[in-house]
């Protein structure tokens, strides 16, 4: 099962995009989490586009729609969505490969409601399926920052490992406590 | 007085930029509103280009920064801030020429609370100045959708012309009951 990470942050050293990748290499058997890298390539949204989108966007569709689930994990800019973010998700609201999209929602900073917040309601609006046991809030800020920390750091690990494991148990259809569950 | 007055879509039949464009044309004697043609040329917002921005960016600042005003009306996609409203908000957040600036947050669509609110909240965060006078609800989606017919509505026209009018009020510091305020 595959699922594309999308941290939305272009900044180099971005606590969210180094969450996506700590969370590719914590991914349990079975599961394959892939970075999207191709955020920041996205044009601004256009509607008069979107029946002949742009190679970038049509690139972003593709990968959106083989994967199996998404994993977001976005920073908040002003009390609100990252605009890099909500620029790729308005690329998504009229495509149907994100109907339905199973999503962990994660979020790095406990301090920041706002964005979250509208996040699910942006996400929700567009008919994607958020796991909710998939998407918690790690309190990364300013004490586990970068992709080795989190991956060394047993507390973080674990949290994102969890998340992981939820995401498969949703895909699989099968509950934690099922008794034959493969990834565990 | 200029006002710089900002579309949050990029479609070339949007409402909020016919809206931008026939403030324009209703301003009264005094307040100069410019409708801002960058915002599609804005590159996504980087963090790490903040120290030295990218050449569109500074124009934008610059316009920003001469402009006495703002007025803003953006489209909600998918109950959220347009991409592209955001991502320019975005460049702006860091930016001195910001604060204190007041606003006119006008919004074309009854039934698009979410974007609206979630706007205010955004802009307040930012530290600008929403001047609540010229920051009406003009229910203009599907009935008043061009340039020609909102200049041509005496209601519509009436509504634009009031929220420039407090505006221009708001800006010259004087309240509307001055005897001898000039733009009357």
């Amino acid at each position: 099962m595959k699922v594309l990470a999308i941290s939305g942050s272009l900044r180099e050293a971005s606590i969210n995009s180094a969450l996506c990748r700590a969370a590719a290499r914590l991914s349990p058997p079975g599961l394959h989490v892939k970075v999207l890298s191709g955020l920041g390539g996205l044009p601004l949204f256009n509607p008069d586009l979107e029946a002949l989108p742009p190679s970038a966007v049509q690139a972003f569709r593709a990968a959106v729609s083989e994967a199996s689930a998404l994993l977001i994990a976005s920073p908040e800019y002003a009390h609100g969505i990252s605009g890099p973010m909500k620029n790729a998700l308005d690329w998504l609201v009229s495509f149907e490969g994100t109907v339905g999209k199973p999503i962990a929602l994660i979020n790095a900073s406990p301090r920041s409601r706002h964005a979250y917040e509208a996040l699910r309601e942006v996400l929700q609006t567009m008919s994607t399926s958020i796991v909710a046991e998939a998407s918690p809030t790690i309190p990364l800020l300013g004490t586990c920052t970068t992709e080795e920390a989190m991956v060394s750091s047993p507390e973080v690990s674990s949290e994102i490992r969890a998340a992981l494991q939820a995401l498969a148990v949703h895909l699989t259809g099968q509950g934690a406590s099922g008794p034959s569950f493969p990834l565990e």
